[in-house]
């Protein structure tokens, strides 16, 4: 079966092909983000050097997939545990916006004043992560409270867990926003 | 009093330069890697798209110096926390490597058999680092014990410490690394 909408990537598997594409009617937690902050290396839309990593709501759960560039490892055939440190870094600051909005009863929109840094990442790579196939981060919210938002996640490929990710996520304050 | 050997780094202070300057007789814990482990994006020197970052021991310590891209930034002014990540990464597998080679009582050599993955990785950012000064990460060794070696660090902004972070490396198994 072949995937109509994403023929680009070769190594998505159907599931994953037939999430993509309901996903399609939604935006990016990072494409409400306004343009002053969105110059992130991680995710930012207008940082044209960055990795442009797009987060999307699955349910409860949300779901960021990337394909690393060949350029991306850390020996031959596997990955560079930066860059999924960098992945699992911004899905989550962005699922925290995400969900700090979704805590109001709302979703996030353009004028959402929601943008979170990290005050703690921690990655376990649990096996080497292949090379040349898409890489799915899965995050849950594991605590709300106050301005702090906690997430953990997992790092597929192949379907397999290679990483679990835990970031501790705080709302910026306002003295750190750029002007509007 | 300016720094002769480094007048591109114009944010380096006096102490930093003249460490540099002894340095400069060193080789980089990362340039003894033989050719076919040097494509790793954070540090493989041959990886033309990578941070090439270095890192040398100074006394008991390891140091790292990296002057980051305008573009690593997470919002205007401050550095991006995946590359942050990235440096503490690279540098902690690097210093791993020289440890383990200082634990035999040499020093690493091109054919040193020493070579690091990271099984954990963990970072607290205690405040935000900003850009467009040279970032110094400091690593000491916290254990050596068969095939891990556990790395904590600093890394520092200005002379002020902006994020701490402990790696725990496995020196790589035989059967991942490449032919030689």
């Amino acid at each position: 079966m072949s995937c109509k909408n994403f023929a680009f990537a070769e190594n998505l598997d159907v599931e994953i092909c037939l999430r993509l594409e309901q996903r399609m009617t939604q935006i990016a937690f990072q494409d409400y983000y306004p343009d002053q902050l969105s110059y992130c290396y991680g995710c930012g839309r207008l940082n044209e050097h960055g990795l442009q990593i797009k987060s999307y709501w699955d349910g409860d759960q949300a779901v960021c997939l990337f394909q690393p560039r060949p350029y991306h490892i850390a020996i031959p055939g596997f990955v560079y545990g930066g860059l999924i440190a960098s992945l699992i870094d911004c899905h989550s600051t962005g699922t925290a916006a995400a969900a700090a909005a979704r805590a109001t009863g709302s979703e996030l929109q353009p004028d959402s004043p929601y943008r979170f840094l990290t005050a703690a990442l921690h990655v376990d790579y649990l096996r080497p992560t292949p090379l040349g196939v898409t890489l799915e981060v899965r995050a849950h919210v594991q605590e709300i409270k106050g301005r702090k938002v906690v997430i953990s996640s997992t790092l597929l490929a192949n379907g397999e867990v290679c990483a679990r990710g835990e970031v501790v996520c705080i709302q910026v304050p306002d003295h750190l926003l750029p002007a509007q």
